[in-house]
């Protein structure tokens, strides 16, 4: 084998840190599945052509066969996708006749990004997402509950494992382009680009740019700055963009979505969340998305102590992203960036793994000339349900418990070989300890289950 | 967005198939975590150095950015993993400071290859491996508990998922090595390969073959087609190769190792299963495997009644290619082909899901200007455990329930409008239903499971 190396900005996870990403995933499944989203998977290529335009084209990873022959020269130029979003919504018109619409869907998979690596930046990462699509309409409450499902999959990674609170920011794409035109301002694609740099370069530098890459006048300049930095914890917001006294009929639908949305959202925390979770939803009017698909509402979510690692999920309202010219199918959704959220966590020591197996029970080796003792005593544990290790060595049974222990297993079976119709479950951390008949395991099952409680 | 067109060789599947693939993959996890496997992903990304000379470099995809500067250019050669055994290896040789020894996970991940693409064959598919590497030495053990997690994976996604049963079939490569060196040949690799073609040319083109392309005697021609025609359902194989009358040191060892595997997985399966399953070990020696890095045992599995469609798991054992200088660390593997299994029974109408949802409850609307009434009801069932859906229309209350059949959701939940405090749920297979107060569900938990048994 040549000579092995890491390769920069493809991560892989020791198996510690991979159970902690596996529950991940378990628990985002187990809360899109309460929500009624169904699992989906797409091929990992594309059309070159399908992902053009949808993202940073100079970021797409282009594949070809190492030693490609004339015939496959002239295939389609194939490339990995970059998101969920764009392979979904191609899935979906590929797709819709044996759709059922609305269409909701949750799928956790790599994607592929060539961007320059560094910190939190990976070019192979984990997301996982979930999308509606409907065809012709798409009724506001399922914005309401796409941003239901992932705050409350964001909860459940906290309160299980322990990754910080997350406060989701919520903005419009209608409220600001309806408050831009209202400005008489025509760029906005520009206008938002610039407006979006504004954590990063500051007001006063924001407002420079917008005078002189757009001609704004300093008053619109000003008032793109002022709207920029509306942030509200409830339905204030409204009042706080009337005061700056734009109107435009896009701004009031824009106000009205969001406030319909952050209305609904509230009453649901407060519905189902104790009062005192720290996890949060709030409107921040400098929220813009980078994307150009997106034409309601967007948000993005940060790690409370954390920020500085950016927004860890976003997502938002298409409402052309799918639609072609015969079928219109509007979309909104959500995607969470996990791998970026557990690499910096393991990196900062936020988490810090230990458990380097998910089995229950480990079984100790007399000898290793009677090693089928010890398979049969894991045949009859593994049928009880239990996921079972074997030891690879027969020396004394102290070693043999640090083995267990060093893997963070609890609890070690130990059979007698002068006994064979009876073997002894150990509890190492408590130092309880049961025997039962191999016949009748049940007393080992309620022993572990009283442990494990 | 672009035309959308499927590409060859790239299968996507409907909800339906994937809710089966799905189920598949937890069958498959379980079964390993049960044999104390733990779950491993590997980038998908490779140096092009470490995947060539390991399968069909022909095949490789390689990878680069579609608009690549000057800098990029300069990077390693990358392409993407065509199977999960070489990059495992080379995440082990990379770790092994980190890792405990034995070493055992399971990795279920997408593999790429450039194949032409036909029936059964795909360019991105989804491989469930297990395998387990030691420092040094690894037991013979290991083969054995390799193949009794395979058989017991392949065995539940017979019983639970209703594919087909399998059949493994197990040779060992120092057997044919040894066999073909106490005939006096030299080029064991050129043998193994035109043996190899048996069940493709049959036994008279491949004996003209060994004679003409590697000049063998027409006895030892004979002799290695007789050989690759022993197949046993027992340990009656040893006798039959001593019957060639071919001597070697190598063949001794392969013979033993062989036996022994066989014998313990008949007692394991005889301790483990019905006497009647349809399932099955076996000996059969024309089983060579395509790839060079092969050093012990080596296995392929057949799915019962469909034969065509060529091996669906293999595997074996490898003593080098995860080793290097300095290091020895030999493994044994198995993986399952689950993308060319499910595609391939869909094709054939072996499975054909028509469960759309993933859903326990879908609760009905009676009035879009009342909804939140609806999904207040589904917060309470949800907090229950329960996976809900909200229905999207709130039209006459049989065509909503026609919309969860359709999809396949047994149970449905009406709320009454008058009476805030209870909930009904009905199960629309059987017509029964309950009717319980809103803080106090565990009634119709209790219904469900009952409907449910």
């Amino acid at each position: 084998m040549a000579k092995i190396r890491p390769i920069s900005g493809f991560p892989e996870f020791l198996p510690q840190q991979r159970i902690v990403e596996q529950q991940a995933l378990d628990v985002i499944r187990h809360v899109y599945e309460l929500f009624g989203f169904i699992n989906l998977e797409t091929r990992t290529f594309e059309p070159v052509d399908v992902l053009a335009g949808n993202g940073d084209d100079k970021e797409i990873y282009a594949v070809s066969r190492l030693f490609a022959d004339e015939a496959s020269k002239k295939e389609a130029k194939l490339g990995l996708h970059f998101d969920l979003t764009v392979p979904f919504a191609r899935y979906v018109q590929q797709n819709k006749g044996e759709l059922t619409f609305p269409f909701r869907r949750y799928q956790m998979q790599k994607v592929f990004r060539g961007e320059r690596p560094q910190a939190g930046r990976f070019r192979e990462f984990l997301q996982a997402d979930i999308d509606v699509i409907c065809e012709n309409e798409l009724p506001l409450y399922n914005d309401i509950e796409v941003l239901q499902s992932l705050f409350t999959a964001l909860y459940c990674l906290h309160d299980q494992l322990q990754i910080p609170a997350a406060v989701v920011r919520l903005n419009n794409r209608k409220l600001l382009e309806g408050f831009y035109r209202g400005l008489g301002i025509t760029d906005i694609a520009s206008t938002l680009r610039i407006v979006d740099k504004l954590d990063k370069i500051g007001a006063e530098e924001v407002k420079t740019l917008l005078v002189k890459e757009l001609e704004l006048s300093q008053e619109n300049a000003d008032k793109c700055v002022a709207i920029a930095q509306i942030k509200t914890h409830d339905l204030s917001f409204v009042e706080k963009v009337r005061e700056l006294g734009v109107e435009h009929e896009m701004l009031d639908e824009g106000l009205e979505e969001l406030a319909e949305i952050m209305d609904q959202l509230q009453a649901y925390k407060a519905r189902n969340f104790d009062e005192d979770i720290k996890a949060d939803i709030m409107v921040d009017l400098s929220i813009a998305r980078g994307l150009a698909y997106y034409t309601g509402m967007v948000f993005e979510t940060f790690l409370m102590g954390h920020e500085d690692l950016g927004s860890i999920s976003s997502g938002g309202r298409y409402d052309n992203l799918a639609s072609d010219e015969k079928t219109k199918l509007p979309g909104v959704g959500a995607s969470i960036g996990l791998t970026r959220i557990l690499s910096v966590m393991f990196e900062r020591g936020v988490l810090a793994p230990t458990k380097k197996s998910t089995a229950d029970v480990f079984v100790a080796v007399n000898n290793m000339e009677t090693r089928i003792k010890a398979q049969m005593t894991a045949e009859v544990l593994r049928i009880e349900g239990f996921k079972v290790e074997i030891s690879s060595k027969d020396n004394n049974l102290g070693k043999q418990i640090q083995v267990a222990d060093k893997k963070g297993i609890e609890f070690v079976a130990f059979y007698d070989e002068e006994n064979p119709d009876s073997i002894k479950v150990k509890n190492i951390v408590t130092g309880q300890q049961i025997s039962a008949k191999v016949e009748d395991l049940s007393k080992v099952v309620e022993f572990v289950e009283q442990q494990n409680d």
